[in-house]
């Protein structure tokens, strides 16, 4: 089972960007940490990171090719973007939004997303390991297994 | 490590309680049904439930006996009880809070959680899975193993 | 056909507390001038008052043993309380709500009432009488005749 | 003792007008089904509707004439209509609000009324029933019975 | 004369609770460091705590066996509790209304009341001695002396 | 030790100004009774008082002299002065705001307080009696004695 | 000059409606004592009151028929009526608003005119007194002179 | 097929009311303007106007007479009658609602249309020719050519 | 009878400030113009301005001198001052309240008055007429006469 | 005449997006299908969508190369963009604003179009017809014939 | 060319004043080091500070007397007056806004400026330089020389 | 030292676009204007300007190359775009805000700008001489000289 794992706007900085906040390690590195609990789960995981909020758009488009579901960290679009709530809600592709910081802890702002409806579930506050949790969130809501 | 499972209020009618929302499950069944991640955590866990604030708040106290931390379904007092947000405050045991529903896609009172900002994170709406991804997200915050 | 006429907190003090708004009667008194309507209408009344949300969520439970109604007057959890709201959907129990002030002639927090979208009815503003008129419409509901 | 039981606008198309919300039984009939708990409470009952908000003022004013209560189902004008309740308070005659529907189940708009305020109380969600409640309710104020 | 000293929720965990916020004073030193206070003011004090909002309603009832007055820091309540507020209006019971943290420099939720309308008046913010004033406030209130 | 008993806008008026919000005493029989309180804790006070914003903010630059504290009542600049704010913030001198009436008992706008954040705390609603509580108070803040 | 002296809802209940805001004047009164104003600015008046908002505006409307100006206490409709303020634009005659009780010191919708923005002018809380000083206003807007 | 082309308040002025807004043609005019579209479209068209809010209401109901559909500019009422939706809605037959300024470019109050949500749909802005789009749109619906 | 006509800042610069507003006309020619009409009603009136609101609050405490009331055009203070409606308020002189300009056409901050529930009522929008129609006001407030 | 005819974000899913709401119709179909309509009108159109914001701007920009005007399905970015909304107001081309469904029915945020300021006008809620009706209203507006 | 350099309230205690916010400099070494500045942009600058928000506005007012422009730092009557914002207004001398501190990265009641719309920009967060580029900009607006 | 100075959506069209709102000078002409600034001050600019939200977030990161600063005027963006922001936060380079028109005189959505928390200060208003002011924030913010 392919599963995409997006991430939006300014996380290709992660490990240098705010660590106060965002923590020391980069994506790739949360990429290759992450792979042993994909392999476990049998999933096939493709890393994405844009931007642009229309790139991210046509990349969710494009899990129609069979794609089994989506790990999204939208980044700011979370707060801003209904072109990406829409474009979940238009795919039907299954959603699993993740943060790595407690966005309810935050800004206001921040609090509110825009995506949640239309995704599952979310996960939220774990760092590197909302990607974890959010391949296995994604694993159960395919297969029933816990 | 032991790991107290906390729900709030209506938790106890799991599994009749609107089953279009809240699934078919008990809550007794889910506790049996995660025993094995629990297992594989090499977390031992105490479920409990009330329908009082007062009581949740007692709970969350006694944590202080050592107990790791908190899986921690607080129901309809999410949306209302500044007493558990400050009791989780209070003692520093680490909570996990988990909602079976997708919170955000349900009445807008429900889309806020005065719980949130005092917890580690938030895993919403994964039916009963939150729970073991819940009691997962608790072992990696203890442990720092994925 | 057995009703449970379910009094929230404050309402023992009826007779003494703020008889500007409350009137002079007391809560026992309500419940013997309201007897004749229960007979009238071959109904079985239990009453009961608390305090705490927590016992009143667990009364509400308790007519899952067949209960045919609840006549609730939720006092100031009205309007605080979204575990009580939860309870009513939750037990499928029907429920009229009534209060013997007129809440939207008061303080604009009393306006709002959280357990209204989840009861059959709303019956508000006439003091002792709100009773007897919740007794009446219960039994509508329940036999069809007016 | 004359009531003016008094309908607002679109109470007219009562019987096809949106049945899934306010049932399939007309004005007239509801008039005819409610005529026995009138005379059990000796209240000789003039229906009127209107869906002119200026009419219904005129309505309102002529019971000076020695109407003794009005019970009234304003209908759309009940969460518009300043007028109405500046109507309620000059008179002086006791109202009682009815509702058929749960206005506080549906749109954000329909949970305030300004006419609240300004009657003895508020009786909502009941169907036809809320007709012979508000008779009652009437009865009671004016003689004390129960 | 009798005064009851009441404490809401989490306030048993005063000393080791956020210290930076509450202090490193357990509430029984707090107790024992204003005995002096009291003895001067020919007050006998009564300290109770509950993190059971209904069982603090209970405790505000049961001062009109003649209990003089009440100082009362309802901790998180303060802000939620509806059914307090009405407790104090309905024994009549002067209140005087403490918090040891200054409500109005913390969160926006900690800056109202829901007490302080129904309380003679509010002491806020100078941590242990918060009590001493209390006492002092309700005797004055209680014999014109300052 | 020196105390600035500082009051603002229209308390000059205090003892013919709405005496039954405000009371029938005057700021200068205030000052006398309260004259034993702070002989007994050993402040020397300096009461002052004007209705001009910026002379208030004046005579809150004036305590860098060494004074040390100021019992405040800001009056009607309470709720619209940031001036006055960020004076106190800017001089560093301690300050306990006081008001005699119940600031949460009258008007909307009359409940927030743009100074209480820049405060010590708050002392509200015991007429001429706040006063000495916030001598008290101060005396406290300085000396850590009851 | 003709001037058109226009009245909403409930004014032809003047004298007896709420005479604690309104005053024991009939309306018939009011258009009697203000007639030697009128005379003296050499006004034609003409007095009009309806209940109905349509005709409200079929009668602005006709002052298009060369009347001088309108003199309007639009009562109930004040708040809620954007037809009127839009028959006032539409016309172009000269609109004075005028208010009996002072609508500031009332319930807060009262506060807000619509109408207000499209009229020259509002005089507000004078009784009686405000049509005669609104006929002066119209004069001295026709005229130029005080 | 008969459709009803529905005026509401002050559109009898156009041509002479506000005509940097509204324009310099009559309704009259913009009736005979559309009468080719209308042909074109074998559409019998029916022209009404009211300033009545009941009249209006009376008209929708008169739909039920076999009448396709409306097109209906509600002019002032658009932005505050509940009265009107309810119509709409209780009638079934399908409203086109139209406006010939872009109300979203002027004051905010009609940015909102409370008719919107009832109606298929809305066409705004277009000047007169929003009444000959709002045929098209109404023969579309009922025909399914465009 | 004396009459206070009080004046806000920036009033001194009428006449050469936004003439398009607030016209050509200086306060000084205002004054001269509307000595007939004083002399007329028998007041005596003394003409005060200034930019200081501490300054206003002290003129309006003079006024208890035996003045018979104000006329009041506080400026900008209308929107922002609590101290001059407390003042108002505290010295019991009856105040009309007068504007030049139609506040209610302009800026949304500038609809809301603090001062007018304090005031008997209030005159806005008629330039230099409006002082003029505020000492008629004061004077059948003061006589009865109109 | 050129009409450029620009589709927002999702647009390129239509037939399979949520038929619910957008219908089973692609929008290669729907330009199929408004071809003869377009011909008709004498309108050379072009059709563009991108889920790319940047992109829409910069199509907006180049009508700049004399196409007549725009028919525009901002699709989510109506909501949220300014961008595009500027863009609009800066090169002057007529815009149409179109919407397939009726987003006064849909969700809260999806009433409200940063767009509509800057177009001429909004055709909503007619699915594939609401394109043929904006290339009708962009041509009356071009040409001024019906 | 004359520029008055306007402070307001609390800006006398820069050095001392939060320097944490403020820094350690006093407003007498600013003057010193824009002074160079000032020679090069051939500005004779007048400095002046005040706490008093009416002499601030008889400053502004005073600069008809030929004086080219304002480089003004209003401090926290920024937020709360109008007086200020009338007075640029009203004397139509061109006002450049300064803030040493990011008043958008403070509270939220410092992110409004009321004076912000009369001013013709605004230099917020650059510390002592703040006023250097304020002078700079009135410089460039009054000669046209960047 | 290198400066970036970014610009956002419509800019490229500066010259053309709204001239009365924003001038007749182009981007280019503004460029080279400036350049003579940027000679003095040692800066070496480089001109970017982008409709594409992403393609910004993408030249900020790109500021990692040792860019000392952003001078940066993110048009339309400023109000929308948190993920400029967060890349502002994210790159640590230092940014100055800059406006050609002063928002704060436009519509209320201009008001606020999510940027201006994470850049160092904001310019705003100036026309073509923001970016000019905006580079000598920068020189002074990097070189501490005025």
């Amino acid at each position: 089972m392919k599963i995409l794992v997006l991430n939006g706007p300014n996380l290709n900085l992660l490990g240098s960007r705010q660590p106060d906040i965002y923590g020391a390690t980069t994506l790739a590195e949360i990429e290759a940490s992450t792979a042993e609990v994909a392999r476990a789960l049998a999933l096939e995981t493709e890393w994405r990171q844009s931007n642009h909020e229309g790139e991210l758009v046509d990349l969710i488009h494009a899990t129609r090719d069979g794609t089994g579901g989506i790990v999204m960290n939208a980044g700011a679009y979370t707060h801003t973007s209904v072109a990406l709530r829409d474009a979940v809600a238009a795919v039907g592709t299954p959603v699993v939004e993740v943060h790595m910081s407690n966005i309810h802890a935050r800004e206001e702002f921040r609090h509110v997303s825009l995506l949640a409806p239309a995704a599952i579930g979310q996960i939220v506050g774990f760092g590197p390991a909302s990607y974890a949790l959010g391949l296995r969130a994604i694993a159960t809501h395919l297969t029933g297994r816990l």
